[in-house]
C-alpha cells in the first residue's frame, strides 16, 4: 500500500507528532492496540494486504467516502463521533444485505492543520464502533492531503448464501417494514446548523448552543447505529426479507430503489410512519412539514425491508419493526397515502437536495 | 453506501453532465459497461454491498488513497493514466502477497471543476487495468469534494492458503531477488517535473516538452504494471518465496521492512542492481547518483522477494528476475556492498523524502 509519503521517519525524536511518526510510524501507532476477534481474520494490518478466510460463507464488501465540508462539518462534529459514524454507515450497508460486518479498512487523507491527537481521536471512534460491533480493523492507508479531511472506509462482511437479501426481490402484496423511527437524524442536522449560524452570527466566545431536551435527535445525527440487532432478530425468527436497504438517503428514495429494481409499485401510509416525539417537536419549531422530514430526511440508517404478507402476524410483534405499507403492482406506481386518503406520488429526493429548500 | 449527495436527479435533462446525472445516475453511468468475469464475483455494483464467493481460497484485501497534489499532478498526468495507475498499485499489493487480484471498489471525491468527460476518462483507465488483469469492478462511491480529486481504491484478491507470502519469512542465506529494473519511475517523475518547471517558467502556449528517447521512464512513472506475470511464473515453477513485497517506496525501504519483520540482516550488491539504460542516462543528465536513484526511488511496482539458497539454479534462469544479494544474520545489519567492496548501511528513505533533496 502507498503510505503517508511526505512524512519522514525520524527515530531520534521522542515526542510523537504527525511529522515525527512518519509514514510507517503513523500506521503502526494508530493500529498498535488493534485486537483481532473475527474467526475470518487470518492476518490484519502490517503486510501488503490483509488475509481473510470466509470458509464457505459469502463475502460482502462495500465502500464509502466521506469528505470534509460535504459529509461533515468539524465545527459541530466531534472527531470521535465522526470516526464512529464513518464506520457505522459501512456496517449499515452490510446489515442491509442481511449480513454481519466482519472487517474494515480505513484510508485517510489528513491536512497539516490536524494534530496527531486529533487523528487518534478520530481513530478512537472507529475503534469504539469496531469493538461494539465485533468488527476487526485489518488495513488502511494514511496520506497527507493539501486541504481538509477525507475518510474512505471499506467494510467486509459475511452471510450464508441463502440468507443474502438484495433490493430486487419485493413482490406485490409484500409488507413494507421500517425499523426504529425516521427523520430524527435530519432534524438533528437542522438543529446543529441553526446553532452554528447563531454562533457565527453572534461571534461570542462564551456561546452555548441550546440543545436541552434535544439530545435524541443530536445523537441520531452524530452517533447513528447500524441495525445489527434487527438482523440478529430476523435470523432468530427465521425471517428472510424479500428485499432490503438501509435508509441513508431517505425513505422515499430507498423505497423507489427497491420498487425500481423489483419492478413493482408501493403504497405507504402517512399515519404509519414511525416518528419520535422530539423529531416532531423540532420540525414544528422550525416550520417544517413532518411527513416530508420523515420520508425525505436521510442518515437514519434504519432498515427498510419487505416480507411476504403471510408473515404479518409474526412481523407485527417484532420490537422496533413497523409495518408502513405494502408492495403493489408496477402499474400502480409508488405513492404515499395521506391521513385524508389522498395519494401523493413518491419522489427521489436525497437529503441534501431536500436541505437546500430551507 | 452514501452517494453523490449534493447532486439532484433531473430526468428531464437529456445531456449528461455531473449535475444532471445525479447521485445514482453517475454511478449507473460510469458502471454501465462493467462486465463481470471472476468466478468469485456473485454480484457487483447496484446493491448495498457486492457479494463474493472465495470458495475455499483465502481472501486478500488492500486499500490505497491517492490525493491530488500529493500523489499526482494533473498538469502532466493524463486522467486515463491516473485511473490505470490507481488500480495497478492495488493489484501490485495483492501480487506482493503471491495472490491474484480479483475485484476492486472505487471511491471518488470530485470537485466541480471536473466535467463528466474527465471522470469517464479516469474510469476508462481503471477499466483498462481491470480488463488487462481480469479484475471485476464490483462497487464504489462517488461524492462531490470542495477541492481537488481524491481516489480511494480497495482491491480484493485470492490465494491458496499455503501459497500466501508474508514479509516475515526471510531466513539467513536466502537469496534476495528483484524483478524488472529499478529507479525508472523515479527518473520519469524527475523528467516530468523538470519539463513542468520549464513550461511554467516560459509560460509559452506552444510549449512542447522534450521527451524524445525518454518514453520508457515516462511509461514507468505514468503507466506502471503490477507483476502478475511473475506471480504466474513462480506458480508454474512451484516456487514459493519466503518473503515478498512490492517496491512502492523504494528498494531500500522495502528491504528494511522484510529484514525487520523477519528479524534478519541483508547484503545487496551495487553491481547487481538492475537498471535500465534510459534511467542511467537521465540520472547522469540530472547529476543524480544512479545507485541512490535505484535503491531509494519509488513507484517501480517491481516485486522484491527472497527464496532459499537451494533454489539458486532455478531462480537464476527466470526471465526478469535478478538476484541482487542475500539475507544475513540480524547482527550483521542491512547493507549495500559497493563496487569497491565498501559496506554502506541501508536507510529507509521514501521516495518523496528523497525527492525533497533536489
Amino acid at each position: 500500500m502507498l503510505k503517508l509519503n511526505i512524512m519522514v521517519m525520524d527515530n531520534e525524536n521522542t515526542e510523537a507528532t504527525l511529522e515525527t511518526l512518519g509514514e510507517f510510524g503513523l500506521i503502526k501507532y494508530l493500529t498498535k492496540s488493534v485486537k483481532l476477534t473475527q474467526k475470518s481474520t487470518d492476518k490484519g494490518v502490517g503486510d501488503d494486504a490483509a488475509v481473510l478466510d470466509f470458509a464457505g460463507k459469502k463475502t460482502l464488501v462495500t465502500t464509502d467516502i466521506l469528505l470534509e465540508g460535504i459529509h461533515f462539518n468539524l465545527t459541530y462534529t466531534p472527531l470521535k463521533h465522526l470516526g464512529y459514524k464513518a464506520a457505522m454507515v459501512n456496517f449499515s450497508d452490510i446489515c442491509a444485505m442481511n449480513g454481519k460486518p466482519t472487517q474494515i479498512l480505513v484510508a485517510l487523507g489528513v491536512s497539516k492543520r490536524f494534530a496527531l491527537e486529533q487523528i487518534e481521536e478520530l481513530y478512537s471512534g472507529i475503534y469504539l464502533a469496531c469493538e461494539q460491533y465485533g468488527v476487526d480493523l485489518v488495513g488502511g492507508d494514511t496520506s497527507s492531503s493539501l486541504t481538509g479531511l477525507t475518510i474512505s472506509i471499506t467494510c467486509l462482511g459475511e452471510a450464508d448464501a441463502d440468507k443474502i437479501v438484495y433490493r430486487n426481490g419485493a413482490k406485490p402484496n409484500d409488507l413494507i417494514c421500517v425499523t426504529g423511527d425516521l427523520g430524527a437524524a435530519y432534524m438533528g442536522l437542522q438543529l446543529l446548523e441553526r446553532e452554528r449560524r447563531v454562533f457565527e452570527g453572534q461571534n461570542l466566545t462564551d456561546f452555548q448552543p441550546d440543545f436541552a431536551g434535544k439530545e435524541y435527535i443530536l445523537e441520531r445525527q452524530l452517533k447513528p447505529e447500524a441495525r445489527k440487532d434487527i438482523i440478529e432478530i430476523l435470523a432468530k425468527e427465521h425471517i428472510v426479507p424479500t428485499a432490503m436497504m438501509d435508509v441513508s438517503d431517505g425513505l422515499s428514495s430507498e423505497l423507489l430503489h427497491i420498487c425500481s429494481q423489483s419492478a413493482v409499485g408501493c403504497r405507504i401510509y402517512e399515519d404509519k410512519l414511525p416518528i419520535d416525539y422530539v423529531t416532531a417537536t423540532m420540525a414544528e419549531e422550525m416550520n417544517l412539514n413532518l411527513t416530508t422530514v420523515a420520508i425525505n430526511g436521510g442518515e437514519d440508517y434504519e432498515l427498510l425491508f419487505t416480507v411476504p404478507l403471510a408473515l404479518y402476524d409474526r412481523v407485527k410483534t417484532l420490537d422496533n419493526v413497523h409495518i408502513i405499507g405494502h408492495i403493489a403492482d408496477k402499474q400502480d406506481g409508488c405513492a404515499l397515502v395521506t391521513r385524508d386518503g389522498q395519494e401523493i406520488t413518491l419522489q427521489a429526493r436525497g437529503w441534501t437536495a431536500f436541505a437546500s429548500e430551507n
